[in-house]
């Protein structure tokens, strides 16, 4: 165990004063019932606390990365940003699945490859740094951690024309897309559109704007959300 | 304008040094419509990173206060403080509402009341203050402003015997109540326990628990906090 908490220290360029509480961050709720401890001693606290600290500190980088882009789309790059496929990738590169303490059960079924476990278990490191150092540490250490994904083609693709990007796509897969103006709403100074974008008549993304136009970005930007960038 | 943004700083006790920044959080997007700035000019973006931060803030808070209450109290706990009402209240009382910028028919449509836009204002002005300062600043900035709000008595009962509140209340109203078993799950070593709460045969709670018990105190729990501490 203890050469174990030295390589995720290592990777994490982080020296936990408090060892209990890597421990705690790295306990399977398997592990708390097969050993009849407390259910407040798995991880599941941390993860609650980590999530936050996560939230804040993407939701910061992209507030900042992207000084013109509003709530909405600010919102979403998070969302993907911090989405349980992306904390299990990162996950795995720390190795946590294998220094997770589970019930024998769990190990069974497979519990250390699980996606939302190993997720999971990563915002619990997270909150646990955060009670072990303060907000700057975990912040800087969040940061170096999702560096590279965040850096990845599919987050400079935000900040672009998604209706042109759409239509580009939709044009090399020999696909009809087609904006359909479903709503608007509110006194002319301050109206709110509502669009549908289909794709071969199948609404595939729903935006809303203050402009027709802009409703029609943010309908194409949620079509990429939903079906990935290469409508995969 | 001056005045007022001195009477807000000596309400909270910070002094900004990006007057800015203030003034940001203090605009609402009908003003930058009517006045045809950019959208991104609006206190949109500051709420986005606002709720971030409280969210964390009040997180934190309900963690260290309860150390034995797992994550879905934790979250209850947090979403019940976060609300709405609560920030609209709160909002209220530094007097958001004759501060903030609104374009006329906003404020003839009684912007400067409406609960959802004093609410959001609050976590603008929140979000403006960590950027102008640090975490440890807002933070102690949140904890002064909610400070009563935490301490009421409306949280203190979290951490108590649910079912037995609940039942309490129920035998005052002479009403009758009934946990009832509607689901097991996963493996005898991992079970998780589903109850629903009825109340005169219609169900007002719903829990899930890794115990019998804690399924129904879940359930208590779900139940007070959809119909309130008395059953509002």
């Amino acid at each position: 165990m203890e050469i174990n908490i030295n390589s995720i220290e290592e990777k994490l360029g982080y020296i936990f004063k408090n060892k209990e509480i890597l421990i705690e961050a790295l306990t399977h709720s398997s592990f708390v019932n097969e050993n009849k401890m407390k259910a407040y001693e798995s991880n599941e606290r941390l993860e609650f606390l980590g999530d936050a600290v996560l939230n804040l500190v993407i939701g910061e980088y992209f507030y900042k990365k992207y000084p013109k882009d509003l709530e909405g789309s600010l919102s979403k790059m998070r969302a993907e940003s911090v989405n349980e496929k992306v904390l299990y990738v990162l996950s795995k590169k720390l190795k946590l699945g294998e220094l997770l303490r589970f019930g024998k059960g769990e190990i069974k079924n497979g519990g250390r490859n699980r996606e939302s476990t190993l997720a999971d278990a990563l915002e619990s490191l997270i909150g646990a740094i955060y009670l072990d150092s303060n907000f700057d540490t975990i912040k800087n250490i969040i940061l170096k951690l999702f560096d590279k994904f965040l850096k990845e083609d599919n987050f400079k693709s935000f900040n672009i024309d998604f209706k042109t990007k759409f239509q580009e796509q939709a044009q090399k897969k020999g696909l009809k897309s087609e904006y359909k103006l479903v709503k608007e709403e509110g006194p002319d100074n301050d109206k709110v559109f509502y669009t549908e974008l289909l794709l071969e008549g199948e609404v595939v993304g729903f935006g809303k704007g203050r402009t027709k136009k802009s409703s029609q970005q943010d309908a194409a930007r949620d079509a990429f959300s939903r079906k990935g960038k290469d409508f995969g």
